[in-house]
């Protein structure tokens, strides 16, 4: 394992690229922008999904399957969204490829061409909405609540590993209701949804918001979110949910009959999250020496590593060890026990380490006699020696203690930057000098949004939904203002 | 419930697509050749993804994730592969659209055009074994035991739900190690987690079997299978395992270093299931008045009907299914309790049994005075009256007897439709009349195959694993052969 990951201070941008390849965690490959996301990253990402589902199922979703492929014309149906979607995209054009004539290999066949071209889908409103026609006449037919696990393709010119990849995995969901006030309630639950799996599972705080109109999905009558601040003061857009009003079901002329036989179009909202959560869980946790990974995500919970000289002191070291690892595992306690040879103690130390394990035992000789063990975490670096009768017990507290810790932590580094300013120039300093969120006044207006945006970089994350009406002045414009919004550079 | 399936005997082809169409399991999407996975379909499919998956990461494989994009180049680098899978897929050829100058909508912007066209992956071995090269250094490197769950392309001509579609759901299985005989290991050991998933937990009996050269998969050198038969007669391909030799590690220089720093080509396998065995399954076991689902797979395995006049009735009614649906979740049945008042008790009956959900139970106030509650099983039709008393242990154990009979069922069928023949006029007799399995010498030859093929349409299934050598001829050459083939017109 070559380590030395560069410092976040040193460089923050470089500092997450080396983690998350030399943390296992993902890959570019060699198809532009796409990512190859590895065993140990894909296992994390399997437990946020399991995690979500459950969730999904909870609040009454089930899920289904669409077509990853969109026809062109869909796109155009709804004003909003073709601006929004239908540029950056990838295009299907062809159906076969032919031998070359000159024997070098294959190429696009020219009469296999499609009339109208298929896109990959950047996201499923459309092909859905055209759909849910078929599916809805009455409303009994409504609710629909539809979650879908895919991936999506969105041509993006700078591309991060997680961040921002042209093809990314994501869920979406797809609801139908027969009246507005239903579709505004699940599309807020399903932001609650988002925020406590943020918070309980990924230990990431959240502010819960509504975005700005020039910030909306395109087609969406309001957009909410969830925003996370990552440790270099930058926000990260965690998680959407859409209130779509009545714009796919009018684009896809989708109707239901009433108790009364009144025909209606139907309201509707979408929802998703990505593998874009797993930059915030990485960047918003790690540090120098590699991962930080919160309990409930972390798909080894705890290693245990042998201190030993020769093969009788390992069998006695062993034996102890998987005593322990079998107690642990009764309490639903993921462990690893590492007994290969093929490197020393200090090297498995700093392996585990940039993997984030949260808790390692390092169980010798010593131990043995003296009936202890020696317990490290990973957040706070903290040795401690226990005695081996309910260590059990104790690493079971240790975990939920460090999954507190990691989302305390966070939160406090969140909270300190809010920062609330009353002038342009206050705003500038901070925006600069601290990062983080900056709580300001704003007159409503898209001009004055494009003109702060253009001048700092900063962009309104969201109107908070907890805010509080306050009467002042826009720190840019001057006018007058209700409430504060929350700016900040973002990823 | 417009009900009124085409029956099995009448038209078996028209039986299956509406079939799955009533049953709300697919549909057909207005995007050619691709089809909608609908909720109760997916919710079948979920099921046996979660099984199949626990199975892999028992035999030690860990899920990734891997582009959807294969650069057109990678299809030549392996000759054979190209061969097979270059030539029906779909083709990224431009990454942006563009607004119309006519104002007509969106068009493909020919500024955008790649240089090397992007495939939408038929299969993964080019993109993955192109990864693979930069994860293998040393024989520390091994084995890679990795699977990945996808959506993969083949641009079929004639679609089918389920059996044949443009885009299907897979999970393909890719691994890389130091011996030959490893791999071959691995193939063999994949094949038997595939059977045992389609006879313990569909209910399918399977012949394990390897496929002959010109069904092999394109780029293997063994292709082992595991081959159902449907209840009209033909055989279905249920899954995969496929020996890949060195042939991809060859073909993108893929080499590891020995104990003795010598290097070695990489041997690697590959093996998948789709979404195929959703038809498999459908197929199977189901009847004219629709699906019958193995307990182990069915989304819902109990449901609750009431029989009631009133609502005080329904009150007293409700109050013991739900007494009874505890009971029975408690033991892990999922149990639905449809106390709707829109429809009518044999209307739910009719609706239960074209979905398939294995026990009904229906209870009246008749019922509740006697103490007792009505059973019918989905696979018989078989009814029973029985005490209140155990009824939890009663459907257990039902469900346990239900789970084997359908096995059972399709065994005893299975086995019936294999025929020895030994002429070619038998051969043809029994296709034609009897269908099934046709057990019968052949030469060894492609160009035997090829002729059968051509004047039958039936193909070689596969060798079965368990073939006795004997001495016999070919049923269309009259040449020597030493062992007999298994035949069958396939889906």
């Amino acid at each position: 394992m070559a380590k030395a990951l560069p410092s976040r201070s040193e460089n923050y941008s470089e500092w997450y690229n080396e983690l998350v390849k030399k943390a296992d965690l993902a890959e570019n490959s060699d198809v532009r922008g796409c990512m190859v996301i590895k065993p140990y990253g894909y296992s994390i990402w399997e437990k946020m999904q399991q995690d979500l589902d459950r969730r999904f199922k909870e609040t009454g979703h089930t899920n289904a399957y669409f077509p990853l492929f969109i026809p062109k014309s869909y796109l155009s149906k709804e004003a909003d969204h073709v601006e929004g979607f239908a540029k950056e995209c990838a295009v299907v054009t062809h159906y076969r490829l032919k031998n070359a004539e000159d024997g070098s290999g294959v190429v696009v066949d020219p009469e296999a061409k499609l009339e109208d071209e298929l896109i990959v889908r950047p996201t499923s409103e459309t092909v859905i909405w055209n759909t849910y026609r078929k599916w809805i006449q009455s409303y009994r037919d409504l609710p629909i609540l539809v979650n879908q696990w895919a991936n999506v393709v969105r041509w993006e010119m700078r591309t991060r590993l997680f961040l921002r990849t042209a093809e990314f995995l994501w869920q979406e969901g797809h609801t139908a209701h027969a009246t507005k006030d239903e579709a505004i309630a699940e599309t807020k639950q399903m932001l609650d949804v988002y925020a406590e799996f943020a918070e309980d599972i990924m230990g990431v705080p959240v502010v819960k918001g509504v975005k700005t109109e020039s910030e909306r999905f395109a087609g969406a009558l309001d957009t909410y979110c969830i925003e996370a601040l990552m440790q270099d003061g930058k926000a990260l857009q965690a998680g959407t949910s859409h209130f779509l009003g009545q714009n796919f079901a009018k684009a896809f002329d989708v109707k239901f009959a009433d108790k009364d036989g009144k025909l209606d179009l139907v309201w509707g909202t979408s929802w998703g999250v990505s593998t874009r959560l797993m930059g915030a869980l990485i960047m918003a946790h790690s540090d120098d020496e590699g991962l930080v990974l919160p309990p409930n995500l972390a798909p080894i919970q705890v290693v245990i590593v042998p201190i030993y000289k020769g093969e009788e002191q390992l069998a006695q070291v062993s034996e102890k060890a998987l005593e322990i690892q079998s107690a642990l595992r009764k309490r639903g306690i993921s462990v690893k026990f590492d007994n290969r040879d093929t490197h020393r103690p200090g090297w498995k130390f700093a392996e585990y380490e940039l993997k984030g394990v949260p808790v390692r035992l390092a169980l010798g000789a010593r131990d043995l006699e003296n009936g202890t063990v020696e317990v490290a975490r990973r957040d706070t670096k903290e040795k401690n020696t226990y005695q081996l009768e309910n260590i059990d017990q104790i690493v079971a507290d240790l975990l939920e203690a460090i999954q507190s810790n990691i989302y305390n932590k966070a939160k406090s580094y969140r909270d300190e930057h809010i920062t609330k300013v009353d002038s342009y120039e206050e705003f500038k300093e901070v925006l600069e000098k601290k990062g983080g969120f900056v709580s300001a006044h704003w007159d409503g207006t898209k001009e004055t949004e494009a003109k702060i945006k253009e001048e700092t970089k900063a962009t309104i994350r969201c109107i908070p939904l907890d805010n509080k009406l306050e009467d002042g002045v826009c720190i840019y414009s001057g006018k007058p203002s209700t409430q504060r919004v929350l700016f900040a550079k973002a990823y």
